[in-house]
């Protein structure tokens, strides 16, 4: 560090110095932090409360008892005024090119529907990655089958993720007609190289799944010419379990692509109630059913922290933050049998680390029950450390880290019951 | 009225008399009404809000705040937990049968497909009525044009609805993939006769909606030999704007239904990440993404109360509110011009009734902004009364009509700003 005379990563001092230079620190008075004793690195499982999220539910249950059915009139534009306030602060897009609905997994279904009708007659397969989240790979697999068409998995580095040639060999023969990876891996949290992975599908298209990189690395869909993106908002949105998620489509596509499932809230002049399906214009013919208000205002809350910090000063610490767990990694559980399990340099990571071990689930249940530190597990053998910028500090991660050291040391995770089933 | 010596249900005494009489008189207290004057007739579009739910949601935020991802040790089973007596206290369906989860229309899309694919080779057609609700023609409009299939529209009575003999002739041919209607129509209120109706479309199968009667009516799902529903829960079940639907597949026919949107939640050992997807079994497989908690708990608490009333009890109190609604009609209404737009004969009606009148929209911007009375619009003419049995008193019914009758008596719909569109 500039004007640091030893640079020990180590020493609780060095922590508490990057906390001091740390210009996102007041953040962390953003959120309800219950037990500051407490160091929770599952962020990039589910984001912490943020205060206003609380007040914004309260005030909306009230306004549900008081003005009824009237309310709609202030709700109705929540899915595209949260798509455009999530365009802005963490994807890159601009507005009317995102919109807040459904699950993930109901959107990447959509998206990924509305891409292969515009694929020619002659493809033959999806490609994924044979890491990819469960979910991405379940939906792909089943509209594969639905088609006809082949699930082609490719066996990407289990740490650096799927690089462009890997996506070169598998669109080699030109029969593809949709690529979907994401661009953090969940497990190693390798980041995706989008442009190049986007030059190596063409002509095939590439959607993109975001849940792991939006709000903690810019993703620049406009920039860098992403045409498809879905996502999720629970993780370093901070919009609570289960939240609405969003998709995104670029806009110069949107008017050749169909939602394969109509709806009426994606129908133009939606409450004439008119005979035949006329979808509106733009992302919003993506929606479907009565959208769900609370969780959009919750994601409308988490989105307005993520724009306030803003995603470049969120990268930057995001980047400090990783950069020391690799650190203490290295010193600290290397010699304890630990092995990184995302790559090391800072550049090619997203926002969480993966340390991996034998042991992993018993370590696991022994931080969370003997030494106040949650970070989550993915089987069979990572733990996954996810610092979240907005509240993370440099000491939590050393503290974190150091609590992991002694508890191995200790074989306290021997004495844990580790029956448990993980389910996170 | 038994023991009362004179029967006129235009004299206030009247209503006030059922009102004593009403065994569900004191769920009304379980409800947040901030406004005594107000009658809101709009609970057939959005429920109110029972002070339970206020507070579970209360609840469930600090639980995020605290537990944070660990909470979801209690959440995980919510979709099948809150299915289940979603089961019992509203649709007469067996535990297992029915689960929450996604939108209507998503549900619609889910279960249409799925018995999509088990009709023979040769089908031509989906079979809906024009006066379906939109959402429900638009799924099924989009469905159709995906498989090359016609999408049959029956013309149905507009207060009847569809009859057993329009999806007879419809069916006829026996080209028919699938029938889908609504058990109570959503602007008549008209109620259909399921068991008919499903013996008139064999062999093909029928998938009901319930939106607009769950809650109101006893569905029967399992004594009526249904294979397939869905439906709406911010209505008469009060689980607020936007919550989760639910879908229901008979037990017997589950292990034949695919989900066309696989996802993790349906997936059997869904935290092993496994490699290929391999549904659970029973009605689960058609969860998809991570489910809304916060949607999901206000279900469970919605349909508590349901279930506390009984449903034959507010179906009972649903028809004497709605058979008021007939005979203020007649004696007040008609006289101004209105016609009555539901079915007359109770048994064959919902829980809301429409009168039409040309005026319709004037009338129900003046109800709302002079009158204190929420009813709701749906185009070109028809104002439709949604009373609620769990907190609609007789007297509300008798004050809306009353203040209904002299509002257009004294010609203040003419004097209101009636540019405003409708929105709900």
């Amino acid at each position: 560090m500039p004007g640091m005379t030893e640079h020990d990563p180590t020493a609780r001092a060095y922590a508490v110095r990057l906390d001091r230079e740390d210009p996102l620190a007041s953040f962390r008075e953003r959120f309800v932090i219950d037990d500051p004793e407490l160091v929770y690195l599952d962020g990039n499982s589910l984001g912490r409360l943020p205060l206003a999220t609380r007040d914004r539910i309260e005030r909306l249950t009230a306004q549900w008892g008081s003005e009824l059915a009237a309310a709609w009139d202030s709700w109705l534009d929540a899915p595209a005024r949260v798509g455009d306030a999530l365009a802005e602060a963490a994807l890159g897009a601009r507005p009317g090119e995102a919109i807040a609905c459904d699950s993930t997994t109901v959107n990447l279904f959509k998206l990924a529907s509305a891409a292969l009708e515009l694929a020619p007659p002659d493809v033959r397969a999806i490609v994924t990655d044979a890491g990819n989240f469960p979910t991405d790979r379940y939906v792909l697999d089943g509209l594969a089958r639905a088609r006809g068409l082949e699930l082609r998995l490719i066996e990407e580095d289990p740490i650096d993720g799927p690089q462009p040639a890997d996506i070169e060999d598998a669109c080699r023969a030109g029969d593809v007609a949709l690529v979907s990876l994401s661009q953090v891996a969940y497990r190693s949290g390798a980041l995706a190289d989008v442009e190049a992975i986007n030059r190596a599908a063409a002509p095939a298209r590439v959607l993109w799944d975001l849940s792991h990189s939006a709000g903690a690395v810019p993703v620049e869909l406009e920039r860098r010419g992403v045409e498809l993106a879905v996502g999720c908002t629970y993780k370093y949105l901070n919009a609570g379990p289960g939240a609405p998620a969003y998709l995104y489509a670029r806009e110069a596509l949107q008017p050749q692509l169909d939602n394969p499932i109509q709806g009426w809230f994606g129908q133009r002049e939606q409450f004439e109630m008119g005979r035949a399906y006329d979808p509106v214009p733009g992302v919003r013919r993506f929606l479907g059913g009565t959208p769900p208000i609370a969780g959009l205002l919750a994601v409308e809350e988490g989105v307005r922290i993520t724009g306030e910090a803003g995603i470049v000063a969120l990268y930057a610490k995001s980047q400090a933050l990783t950069g020391l767990i690799v650190e203490l990694h290295d010193a600290w559980l290397a010699p304890l049998g630990f092995e990184l399990g995302s790559p090391r340099e800072a550049e090619r990571r997203g926002g969480h680390v993966s340390v991996r071990h034998p042991d992993a689930w018993p370590i696991t249940r022994a931080l969370i029950e003997r030494a106040k530190v949650i970070p989550d597990f993915r089987g069979p053998d990572s733990i996954r450390l996810g610092p979240a910028p907005l509240y993370t500090r440099f000491t939590d991660v050393h503290d974190a880290l150091d609590r992991l050291r002694s508890l191995v040391e200790d074989g306290a995770h021997r004495e844990v019951d580790a029956s448990r089933r993980a389910v996170t």
